[in-house]
């Protein structure tokens, strides 16, 4: 982990163009003649961020939700992506990815554009990238704007995923929707381009609540308190065998929730249901309270895949 | 490859949107506002397209260059790249590479704007995947609006990559020129740029020179016919100890070129020094001729990666 915070370190110099964002930002942003044109790219490796025996059509859907969250996150629509793909000589895997594909990409109006497809050496493990383009027309909001005396926000609810990918772990059947959530998760794109103009700084939670709402406050050179209380949790992660506080902490540790996290005026009107979940002020460093108190910080704040 | 061929035709269904062109050219091109906008992805593979101790400096060099290729392909102008880069452990080879894309984006004033980085499981090859972005502002040819009657040009010299990799493989220290053009070749941008008006059709010569201007031909639906004499081949090359047919179909059938191949009418007046080989016509099909006649086709008309 610290070569690659060595690594990303070093290739920060090469992208000093202010669309790069200083690597910040979950994207690029392009000025195109006053509409903002909004790239991201992601890579998963087989082993890594999936199974091998992970349903290849669940593998493509999330290859695409999790960059057209990047896209919702800074407001954009999708104009298309394109594909880095490996074959392996699996064909049965292979179209069953391309089904997948289909599914998400036609659930979100998003064309194939392009991308290339390459052949693995025998028993490599699949590497699988993906670029989404996409047009904001309202403003495109970075996480590094948030001011004094914003409140932090949040979408949805926090922690299913990660309780998904628990019960997949454990060979639980359990209830399907944490499952669904783990596996197919929801781009928020129509909440996104709404949000955009309202809010002060916006991005996707992928590595967990926490984590990510102090990588907000930090690039935007700001303290935070969050009220573990205010987390916004679902029925099903209510219902773990758990003492509040630590089944809090842990929905607001686990990754891959994919709901927007965003600064916004306490008294902002704000077109899109969301939760209330912390302070920004002067200063730096996350501060954790519930009714009970102050909070230690967990020793992990977030799910990373390394 | 037959089911490369398959699952690319699987992927074709989901390229329906005008931008993707059909999946059938050099890169995508969509419009935002009136401006074409080109988008590119390209990945290579550690083993398949560049060998463990090739220099990473290389390398990156490469992997830049064959996707500015294709922007300069489509008369663009690079407005940024994004990588999909893994890391393997080995710290010297990944600064090595940060270096080599350095020099790379420098030498084409080209943003890094963003991009993901991986870790890779242990052992497996690396696959790295780049996106370039590109804007090109007097039109973006295709590589399928070749027309009967017009010319088959092409830029600079053919076969001095394809000789650099077979110095490269048997180990020898020939010339540095040829070696140059295969470790480090130059997208040519400003040639695109200025073409892009005054040609019908356009790519880059990634294959080799005949199994592309078959692309060409087919894509547009037409007959072609190249005089092997006419090829341009640097004295390098020139300078091998094989007979002139042999030497030329040599060079037309190997890979990583990266000139430019364009269709245009025979009176057109290039911005740029180029090459006529051929002549398209109606009809289909590749014929190949030289000063004593016709040429048997050679049994691959280029170089393919797998």
């Amino acid at each position: 982990m610290a070569s690659e915070t060595t690594f990303i370190e070093s290739l920060r110099a090469l992208a000093a163009n202010p669309a790069a964002r200083g690597l910040m930002d979950d994207a690029a942003v392009l000025d195109i003649g006053g509409v903002a044109i909004v790239l991201t790219h992601d890579t998963i490796v087989e082993g890594v961020h999936f199974l091998p025996d992970d349903p290849p059509e669940d593998v493509a859907w999330k290859l695409v939700a999790v960059n057209l969250s990047d896209l919702a996150a800074k407001g954009a629509t999708p104009l298309g992506v394109l594909a880095g793909y490996c074959l392996t000589g699996d064909d049965a895997w292979d179209a069953a990815f391309v089904r997948g594909l289909r599914e998400v990409l036609g659930q979100y109006e998003t064309p194939l554009l392009g991308g290339d497809t390459v052949s693995l050496p025998q028993g490599a493990p699949r590497v699988l990238g993906l670029t989404a383009v996409g047009r904001a027309d309202d403003g495109s909001p970075s996480r590094t704007d948030a001011r004094t005396g914003d409140a932090l926000y949040v979408t949805g609810t926090i922690g299913d995923a990660g309780l998904g990918l628990a019960l997949l772990q454990t060979g639980q059947t359990g209830p399907e929707t944490p499952i669904n959530a783990y596996r197919r998760p929801r781009p928020l794109l129509s909440e996104g381009s709404a949000l955009a103009p309202h809010v002060h700084a916006m991005m996707d939670i992928s590595d967990g609540l926490l984590i990510d709402a102090v990588r907000m406050a930090e690039a935007s050179g700001l303290a935070l308190e969050i009220d573990l209380d205010a987390v916004p949790i679902s029925a099903e992660v209510a219902d773990q065998p758990l003492d509040g506080r630590t089944l809090r902490l842990r929905a607001a540790t686990a990754g891959d929730d994919y709901q927007l996290l965003f600064a916004a005026p306490t008294d902002a009107v704000l077109p899109v249901a969301a939760t209330r979940v912390g302070m920004f002020s002067a200063g730096s460093g996350l501060t954790l309270v519930d009714r009970d108190g102050p909070v230690p910080l967990p020793e992990t704040l977030g799910y990373l895949h390394g």
